[in-house]
């Protein structure tokens, strides 16, 4: 099922700057094969939702590998029937 | 990996009245092997983060096979190192 | 303007533990004359709109000036026009 | 008090298209003196607290005059001691 999403992490207990853990979930998230668009509040992203949880495990295991204690993620998801759910196309709306 | 999350879906073109969605929704947590706790804005769980992703999945391709046209989620996600997440514990923090 | 509301405060690089500014953010809460469902992944209120800002701003200005560098919130905020939003008849839907 | 934040909204039995609401409240927040980042899930705001909630329940208030039954909006709100949030860092972050 194709899926947009956005993904958004908060580690808890790593200090003020969370920029490296920022980039190393985008890294992540980049080398899926997933349609990206970076803001200042999270990723969207756009593709199969059986990737977008591939991705967000991936987060979450890899941040916690290399020492995230306590990791936060804000997901929403949007699925429709009635045409291909994608990113450009809700920025139109 | 164990992990908590809230999970609310939000049907959209279905009209005003979504509580027959939820209920739907409800009913596929309630069937996995999740710990729940509802509440006003969605449903919080407890378990195998990999069920939580089954479990929305199935959300979205039941509603969607059902009739809704348009489905939102928003997911939060806790995982964490030094103890095993749980929801009781998260009440009393 | 009545509403219905999700609150989640997350403080950024004050340590793992996030119980003591969950709670002082649950009293600031408690003190207004909202209706409270508290639950794992944040706090449900009932009432005026105005108010819900009055007490964002407040937990927000308050964590701050008792230590917390970085605050994040997340609210989700519902209103409807065909009947009075509350806590209890979302529960049922 | 300078926040960043993200503004989500999400009309519920208002048809699929959320198009022209979504068009409606861009257009409140492009009227107000906050700096914008539109994204395909939201839009990102940087300015006065008190302005992001003013822009808020005027949103709320607008889209329900003009027909909207029911609205749900998501909001994420960032405030930080140590520097002046702004929507440009928490790109590079």
């Amino acid at each position: 099922m194709k899926a947009v999403a956005e993904i958004q992490i908060i580690p808890i207990g790593s200090g003020t700057s969370v920029r490296p853990w920022v980039r190393r979930a985008q890294a992540i998230i980049a080398a899926s094969d997933l349609v990206v668009q970076e803001h200042s509040f999270g990723t969207n992203v756009e593709g199969e939702l059986e990737t977008v949880f591939r991705v967000l495990r991936e987060i979450h295991e890899t941040l916690h590998a290399e020492g995230v204690v306590r990791l936060s993620s804000a997901i929403k998801i949007g699925t429709r029937t009635d045409k291909s759910p994608d990113l450009a196309s809700k920025l139109r709306e």
